[in-house]
């Protein structure tokens, strides 16, 4: 099972943080930018180009100190096709480096779009004899809102392909009250997409008590994560929401369960753009930095085994 | 207003029919896809020419009594960034022919990266000096799931731009009851959100009657078609699920108000596949025929002005 695959890489790396690769142009070191816009033209091309090589750095940074990496498909959809072979060759190249990759493109759609988006971030694509891979994830995040007949088919290509899915539960932004928390008969709609996501994951469950179907929930609801965590002992829980968002060490403390397993944290600006407050130059290092930090604040407030 | 500007294409037209263009492989005429693996080999960039040329003689076909087309993102997506470019050409080239495109992605998320996603399809993207567009549209799907800072960054490029939105309310698909039905004190979830829709559109009113936040309604639900236009006049309705998926024609009626106006209808499959049950060859004029056959279906049922 791909859940118990991420266990194994968070636990030998003792660090349960996810890296997010969601870069915008002005997270870019300037040099590398530059270079590539003298090469490239105001194009974007160009900064696909530097977008890659400012992924490659991090990965290169990064993949012995932390298990796994999100990209943010709308960083890459902004910059067109190009953007999109960005994305591919950075999933790639992560992939070949040994890290766990999600793609966050909280895909939803009704069921044969569905195996359409599926065939596209977790199975293969048939052409003629050939089986095609068109953007390689070990996860992808999807959208609950049209219920289970989208999730079905990337149900399916999990079990295929030894693949892990994360349903948007509770996100991190401040309106996800305005449709997660509304009161359906006495308690908010998100935990009935969380009863449903554990109920899915009944047909994919790991050896380690966890199934690879697992959810969002931001860093930025402490309250909520405790919760679920007792509620739902079978979800994994990926939080996004820490550092730039205003989640710390202490709120996603009670993501884990007493092994200190069960849930991967997300940062992205924190650890891309360390060098800004740093020297540019060094923007590798400054990242790593960043991350063995978030590593060990990590390791102050569970007790990983 | 991009809402004032479809319905003025609906009128011209005097049909209130929405092409989608939505290849997968068993929808190409044999001869086209054969041409393109020949040439390219069993790969996703052959698949990729194929598709296009299958969307300009569509698009060529139909563009004189069609009003709009939509592409569904999952289809490109499927073929990684040959698929992406794809899109991108597709509704470049429809555009060029006058038509109104809509890119159906379904997309969601927190409010920055609502933005990206924004930037992505409906706004611009600044390189240095030059403002970049990666997948032009006139309007995009999204899924409501997140709330209004999801939706802000997008209604700001709808004001900037020109643009318009399409929110999910009642998909086509039968589990959508799952989610959208759930009971929110005393009414059914969809129609909270149909509600936040009208509200976010106050500030995008067009002339007509019509404001540029329009939202999904599956033909597969007449009843709620027909009281969501009561409830909701300003609330212009994209509705798939005609024809392959279920709907007929005198299913959709009721989405439209008494002017034949309000509602545009997707069909894909029908005229996409028209040729399956045609000569092969004559793949454009079966398209063209079966777009015609409904463009008459739909004048039966609304009187349009």
């Amino acid at each position: 099972m791909a859940v118990d695959q991420l266990i194994e890489l968070i636990s030998r790396s003792k660090n349960p943080t996810v890296v997010g690769l969601d870069p915008r142009p002005e997270y870019i070191p300037p040099a590398l930018m530059d270079a590539a816009l003298a090469q490239k033209g105001e194009t974007l091309e160009a900064v696909s180009d530097a977008y890659f090589l400012f992924n490659k750095g991090l990965i290169d940074a990064l993949c012995d100190i932390v298990p796994a990496v999100k990209l943010q498909s709308a960083c890459y959809e902004m910059l067109g096709p190009d953007g999109m072979r960005c994305l591919r060759d950075s999933a790639l190249y992560a992939r070949e480096q040994g890290l766990f990759v999600i793609v966050d493109a909280k895909r939803g759609d009704i069921g044969s779009t569905a195996e359409a988006y599926s065939a596209a971030f977790l199975g293969k694509v048939r052409v003629g004899s050939a089986e095609l891979e068109a953007f390689p994830a070990d996860a992808l995040t999807i959208n609950p809102y049209l219920g289970s007949d989208n999730l079905a088919p990337f149900l399916e290509d999990c079990k295929a392909y030894d693949k892990m899915v994360f349903v948007l539960c509770k996100t991190s932004n401040r309106s996800s009250v305005e449709v997660q928390e509304l009161p359906v008969a006495g308690r908010p709609l998100y935990r009935v997409i969380a009863e449903q996501c554990a109920r899915a994951g009944d047909a994919l469950m790991g050896t380690q008590g966890y199934s690879s179907v697992g959810v969002v929930i931001g860093a930025t609801h402490p309250g909520h994560l405790q919760q679920l965590r007792r509620r739902y002992p079978e979800l994994f829980f990926l939080v996004p929401g820490y550092g730039a968002q205003g989640g710390a060490a202490e709120d996603v403390a009670g993501a884990f369960d007493k092994y200190g397993r069960g849930a991967i944290v997300n940062n992205s600006r924190g650890i891309l753009c360390a060098w800004q407050k740093d020297d540019p130059a060094r923007w590798a290092e400054a990242a790593r930095q960043k991350a063995l930090e978030m590593r060990d604040a990590l390791r102050g407030v569970i007790s990983m085994v």
